[in-house]
C-alpha cells in the first residue's frame, strides 16, 4: 500500500525569505508539490491561472467557502485570498508532499483539519536583519515598515505552535534545513509501519 | 544559552548494518559523538581501552551498577556489556549528538532515563537479504542462523517503540537518511526556543 502524503505549513514573516526558500528546494524535490491559493483579484500580467493563483470573482469564492471547498481564507484589503480543499486532498491522495505557504491564523486552522500536518516557522537571524530586508524592497514608507515590523513580532511570538523553526541566515542554507526536515520526516515510525509489516510477513 | 546535546538510540537486528552506517555518519559530522560501551570480555588484538570499549573487570562493572553508573547493561555468555552514564552525561553538556548502538531492551531502559532521546530503527529490506548478509559472514552454522533470524524477527516487531525507521538497503542512501534525522530534529520548536527569544528580545 502506498504511504499517504504529507501535508506541511510553511509560515514566517513577510520578508524572512518564504518564496525564495520554496523555489529552492520545489526545483530540488519532485516529490513536493506548492498548494496554490484562490484570490478574487485581477490577474496581474505574467500571472497564469491555476500556476500563480486560482483567480475567481467573490461570488465563487463564497459559494466555495459555503459548500466546504475552502480550508481557510482572510481578506486584505478589497481581495479575499484562501485555500481551496480539492487539490490538496488529491495531492495528498497520490502521496505527495504538498507545502502550504500561510500565515500563523491560517496554519491554525489548516492544524485543526488535519492534524498529521508538519509545521514549519521561518525565522531572521534578527529583527534588525528583517527590517534591512523590507527596507531593501524600497516599496514601502516608514509607517507602513513599522506596522509590518509589529506584525512579524507577533508571528515570531506564535511560533510556539510549529513543529520546527528554521533560522533563514544563509539562503541555500536554510533550504537544506527544511528540506531535511521534509526528507526525515518520511522515516517516522507511523508512516514506515506499512514497510515493517512487509519485512515481518515475508518471513 | 547553549543548547544541549541529544542523545540517539540506534538499533537493529544483527547484521542489518548499524556498524557500517555509524561509521559512515561519524565521519561526516563532528558534532556526533558515539558512545563507548563497557565490557568484561578480554580485550583482542588491535582493540583499544577507551576506543572499542573501556574493559574493565566483572568487579568493578558491578561496583558501577550498583553506584548508578550503568545506564543499562546485558550478558552475553561469560561477558557483560553497558553503557556508562558519565560520558553520556558529559557529551550532552557539551552540546554533543551522543549515538549509542543499543539492542531493543536496553533502549527501552534508556528512554525511561532520558525521556527526550530519540530513536531510530534500521531495517534490511526484507528478511532474506537479512539472512544472506548473516551467510556472507560465513561464520555461523545452520542453527545459530535460525536463532538469529528469530531474534532479528522480534526485534522488527518492536521497532514499534521507535521514533523512525529506516531501511538499510542502500548503505549510502541510508546513512543518509539517518543523519536527515539526525539534523532535523535540532530545528524541532524545543530546540530552537533559546534562538526565538533571542529574535524577539532585540527589537
Amino acid at each position: 500500500m502506498q504511504n499517504k502524503g504529507m501535508l506541511v505549513l510553511f509560515s514566517g514573516p513577510s520578508g524572512v525569505g518564504k518564496d525564495t526558500v520554496l523555489d529552492i528546494i520545489l526545483d530540488k524535490d519532485d516529490m513536493l508539490q506548492r498548494s496554490i491559493s484562490l484570490t478574487t483579484r485581477e490577474k496581474r500580467q505574467g500571472e497564469t491561472d491555476g500556476v500563480d493563483y486560482y483567480f475567481i470573482t467573490k461570488d465563487r469564492f463564497l459559494t466555495m467557502v459555503e459548500d466546504g471547498q475552502v480550508l481557510e481564507y482572510a481578506q486584505y484589503g478589497e481581495n479575499i485570498y484562501g485555500t481551496p480543499k480539492e487539490p490538496v486532498d488529491k495531492w495528498l491522495k497520490e502521496g505527495k508532499t504538498v507545502i502550504l505557504k500561510i500565515e500563523v491564523k491560517g496554519a491554525q486552522k489548516i492544524r485543526e483539519l488535519y492534524p498529521d500536518a508538519v509545521s514549519i516557522f521561518l525565522l531572521p537571524p534578527s529583527m534588525q536583519v528583517l527590517e534591512n530586508r523590507i527596507r531593501r524592497r524600497g516599496t514601502e514608507n516608514e509607517q507602513d515598515i513599522a506596522k509590518r515590523l509589529e506584525i512579524a513580532k507577533n508571528e515570531i511570538c506564535r511560533s510556539a505552535d510549529y513543529d520546527f523553526v528554521v533560522v533563514n541566515d544563509d539562503i541555500d542554507e536554510a533550504s537544506n534545513n527544511v528540506l531535511s526536515i521534509i526528507k526525515a520526516l518520511n522515516f517516522t515510525y507511523k508512516r514506515m509501519n506499512h514497510k515493517i509489516s512487509e519485512v515481518i510477513k515475508n518471513v
